[in-house]
């Protein structure tokens, strides 16, 4: 598959990753429901297996590969992740007997450093500000005979993204619009797809933050614009650019992509543990934060049905505690480790 | 319903009950198995409507009560808790159109009075050193003419609250042992009913915080011992006593009580927000950190089948933060509001 994916391949997808992934499930609350004046239907992809969707493109695009006989016992793969692509890389090399070697930047959470090296997966740490990682990538993979796999940039990555939104829609039937967050784009490229098939008036947003809205500069300019240093406490948005690739994929199918302070991502993490009970890394929350801001704009009208997804879970228990309790103190404690 | 409670009325209870609770999900979690040495089974009860299992009874007292003609729509009821089953109770009056009292501790977390009221139940404050709770809930049933529910002593509670392990065990079939939480007994004896038919040879225990351990005395002298001023971060726990009947209940099913320091508290919630993304209160996890200490001395057999609950998610979020980031400073600042 080197074309753009289809809704076909995300239904191939869901076939080929049942095994190892978990449906997960979707939740909602009345509190919630009257705070955003909508109807929010959130699909818990922070309890998916090694915490993140990520797990769902990983499988496919290590499968599918297998099935095209690129990767195989002898033969394992090489990828790049600020995270929870590189633990989901690492649970599918772990539980297929594949050799994973992840690339990870040095500001990436302990606690995704940690549970990469926890499947047994080898580590490369880079520095994100000076090393060009997909170079990187490309060379380890030229050097040690593996298969490159980027962490947003492939169909099949896409189409395995694109299984969450298909699992919610499947669910609840009808939305009339899907809220999601954007940090490579894969998520919403993947999820767009099926959504346009599903529920084809829903309107497509995607949100990113404030400081780091690469795709909204993107789609915006009609080509790929790069970011040098996102400051975000949303790591999994700290991309420095999409890729063409996601770029067509949002051009053709997502109506618009707003920005949140990161605030808001606190205050949206304080709701989803306080009403939910749910961990939330700050990423995972970006649907959720945009959806405010939506219905704020007319965007999207009161009463609306919206679905979202908490696309991880992954966060340091020390930086999660700071930013449910002291919002101010992360924004800080933010902005000294980005000095 | 006057006699002790039997697997019957569970049975009625989950009947009654259905449409008003949510069948909440059973989890797992590779890293804790591996850490507790078992295959450990957790109902996520925090998760459940009003954020925990007291939901269950509360429903059930309340419909049942309504079915004999002790509640109506003209004679609403008090009751008298801590948190989680002045939150149920008050969530049922507000769903079944019912005037609800309830009487709270001025040292109840503030997320619980907050929740209680938010449903529209009129709550009145009794300081938990000098006041007879019970005594003021008799004296304001009889100048109101409400009907009074206690908060743990009452077969209908009792059986409601044992649809929890009757929905973990029909998922899961086999169990060889149940660990709870317990406070004033409710849940354990209700779950042990069910158990005790549902998989008999299971060891059924009981686990309460260190400074908290009423009912296992209660158990060692053969009738109910007070405690004055139980010193423990699991407020849920904080029950000067069991009753007569729950101590009965206890003393025909469960094989023993255990119990933790407040330490392990901590570590459970820790490892329950970093494996299963899941916000718990202290009380909430003393289950799981029993299971740890039976396994250490051989009273579970390593590579069980062991099914706990999650019993509630109810916790102010600052105190969350300072339990899964700072066990020292959460019993710090413990000893201070209770000096």
């Amino acid at each position: 598959m080197t074309a753009l994916p289809m809704f076909e391949d995300v239904g191939s997808a869901a076939a080929r990753i049942k095994p190892y992934t978990h449906e997960t499930r979707v939740v909602g609350s009345r509190l919630l429901n009257k705070y955003l004046g909508i109807e929010v239907l959130i699909k818990c992809e922070n309890q998916q297996r090694a915490g993140s969707f990520k797990t769902r493109g990983a499988f496919n695009a290590i499968l599918a590969r297998m099935e095209r006989g690129e990767i195989s016992k002898e033969r394992g793969f090489v990828t790049y992740s600020s995270g929870n692509h590189g633990q989901a890389m690492a649970l599918a090399a772990y539980q297929l007997g594949l050799t994973g070697v992840v690339l990870m930047p040095t500001d990436a959470p302990q606690v995704k450093v940690d549970m990469t090296r926890s499947y047994g997966a080898e580590i490369i740490m880079y520095d994100p500000e000076d090393d060009d990682r997909i170079a990187m990538a490309q060379q380890v993979a030229a050097e040690r005979n593996l298969s490159m796999i980027s962490s947003f940039d492939d169909p099949d990555l896409i189409a395995g993204q694109g299984t969450a939104i298909q699992e919610l829609l499947r669910e609840v039937k009808h939305v009339d619009a899907i809220v999601l967050p954007v940090g490579g784009g894969g998520l919403i490229s993947g999820s767009a797809l099926v959504t346009k098939v599903f529920s084809p008036n829903a309107k497509i947003f995607g949100v990113e933050p404030e400081n780091a809205n690469d795709a909204q500069q993107s789609l915006a300019k009609g080509e790929v614009v790069s970011i040098s240093s996102p400051q975000t406490i949303a790591d999994g948005a700290r991309v420095r650019h999409i890729s063409d690739l996601t770029l067509e994929l949002m051009q053709k199918n997502v109506d618009e992509i707003i920005t949140v302070p990161d605030s808001e991502i606190f205050t949206s993490m304080r709701l989803v543990a306080d009403r939910l009970k749910l961990v939330a890394e700050p990423t995972g929350v970006l649907g959720l934060a945009g959806i405010k801001s939506l219905v704020d704009s007319g965007k999207i009208a009161r009463g609306s049905r919206v679905g979202t997804i908490i696309s991880g879970g992954n966060v340091d228990l020390d930086t999660f505690a700071t930013c449910i309790t002291s919002p101010d103190d992360a924004l800080k404690e933010m902005q000294h480790w980005q000095s």
